[in-house]
């Protein structure tokens, strides 16, 4: 268990994307999050107070999260010397890199000179199992996007959230560090060996009452061609009942893939379906989430209309209005 | 690099496909490979001298290769008394099992005692990067099944051995313990973590002549719930120029998975073919492999020529016939 409330570090992050997984964690456990630590450089701002480590640690923070990724999850040299001065002052620190706080020998040095905790979300904490296949009980709502970082996880927390309002059966899924940080449980998918992907996430959406829904978190996206594996893992692990489109209008190409375009809504429809029927032949898409954050709230209302006449489905952006309708998509299923 | 020959281990496999790693090994490195050694129970048979641990090393067996695959890559107990043997008579061991000759303490402390090597091939000897989607020059050929463990590990081997004969520029390309075990190197992939899949297979198949062919070692099937992951990273990191369709007549579900059919040939071309053009948007569909060892000459003969005639793309078995008119099929591209 980690130790709330939390420091947000988020570093040197060029733009407010690389810091996701602060935004995360602000927008979600708000009470856990006490304040921001920016270096020179930076980028991104979550609105949230500015602190020193010693601000902070005077007004009760316990852990310093790495709230930033960067490309290949590396720990920065220009990070260090924070990191360090925090487990000095009496933090534990948490992080989802690919590149892990124990690995780094200072760290894990001083981290044991001063009886810190080192968390690395990203490490699997179990040897999962190779997927079998076998119905499940319970329903599984999955979001798969036309790119990676678009709101995947936003999208299967507000529905997560609007069910719970409702006095509703229901639970977020974490597959990302992301999730992990904010439900203190999960798996860090794209940190488990290929063979046990969509084993580790059967594990994870196990047998539920008839009508509870796991919120899986999506993925990557099977248009982008670094992550689309994960995703895919994904989509026949969850064995979805209802799949959820995921789509951001103004990206102009794949998240990190100049030369790779974004498909349309149709076709990741077309695309996905006919794979998640693979699993679970009843899988149906229910509703589409479209991040409008760069849009004003007249284009927005547009974006969303237009998609939705289009597209034929319920479609809304969570983040604006709250996940609703695509609950009661769900629900109508 | 893994001294030859070898004696192949096939311990209590319960069937001839358990036995694949050997079984490939033994067509394909007729020369490395001097004998079998079966456990009581035994159901696999290569054809190959059943000899003893002293008879094989008398006969110049250098390594002792665990050529059984069982599901969850778990080493046997009733194959420790074996491979302790086999180390106190002077062999290496090699495995491509997802449990570790390195990990089982009394198998490395043997090892260090007697001066020789365990080679798990299955360990991921770099640190592959994340998949950047760049076209890359010469020209790729991947096999995708219907199935997994159906041929396409044949097929690019055969494509390959095909166009060596005729003086071309070809290579194959390893992403599986056995594949490995027969060339020396490669990308054990279902052992790759999920992030760097497609890095790995990009990492695995470089830059080349124009003219030069990559035959890449498939995995898995994007209709195998359990490891579709792992295809889609094939297909999204080979950037195939040529897929070739896998397919095996006689298999009543899909491999482990009772639930599961098969899907048509037409169903694998028209998912695989859009996915791969994400990637690449000139890739097309060359050919078709059919696995027939399960027919008698004049059934296969019929079974080719049936898919050959409804799917308009040649069709051959490559155990029975070779692969060139596949490799007719590559040049006319």
């Amino acid at each position: 268990m980690i130790h709330m409330p939390y420091l947000l570090f988020l570093g040197d992050a060029p733009d407010q994307l690389a810091a996701k997984v602060a935004q995360g964690i602000a927008d979600w456990r708000p009470e856990a999050a006490l304040g921001q630590l920016r270096l020179p450089g930076c980028g991104a701002d979550l609105g949230l107070p500015d602190m020193s480590l010693a601000e902070a640690r005077e007004a009760g923070a316990k852990t310093l999260v790495i709230g930033v990724a960067n490309r290949g999850g590396v720990i920065s040299k220009s990070w260090k010397a924070v990191l360090l001065e925090a487990l000095a002052l009496g933090y534990d620190l948490a992080s989802g890199l690919h590149n892990l706080l124990r690995d780094e020998p200072d760290l894990a040095a001083a981290a044991k000179a001063e009886g810190r905790i080192l968390h690395d979300v990203r490490v699997p904490p179990v040897h999962y199992p190779i997927a079998n296949g076998v119905r499940r009980t319970g329903k599984r709502c999955l979001a798969v996007g036309t790119d990676c970082s678009l709101g995947k996880m936003y999208t299967a927390l507000a529905m997560d959230d609007a069910m719970q309002k409702r006095g509703l059966k229901s639970a977020f899924r974490a597959t990302g560090q992301t999730g992990i940080l904010i439900t203190g449980e999960g798996v860090p998918l794209d940190a488990v060996v290929a063979d046990f992907m969509a084993g580790a996430v059967e594990w994870l959406t196990p047998d539920n009452d008839p009508d509870h829904w796991d919120h899986i978190e999506g993925q990557g996206s099977l248009f982008h061609i670094s992550y689309s594996g994960v995703t895919m893992a994904l989509i026949h692990g969850g064995q979805p009942d209802a799949l959820i489109l995921a789509h951001e209008p103004t990206r102009t190409h794949m998240r990190g893939l100049p030369d790779y375009q974004l498909p349309s809504l149709e076709t990741l429809r077309d695309t996905a379906l006919p794979l998640a029927r693979v699993a679970n032949p009843a899988c149906a898409v229910v509703g589409i989430s479209v991040n409008t954050k760069a849009l004003d709230d007249d284009a927005a209302a547009m974006c969303l209309a237009e998609i939705e006449d289009r597209m034929g489905l319920p479609t809304i952006d969570p983040v604006r209005q709250g996940a609703g309708r695509l609950v009661d998509a769900l629900l109508a299923l």
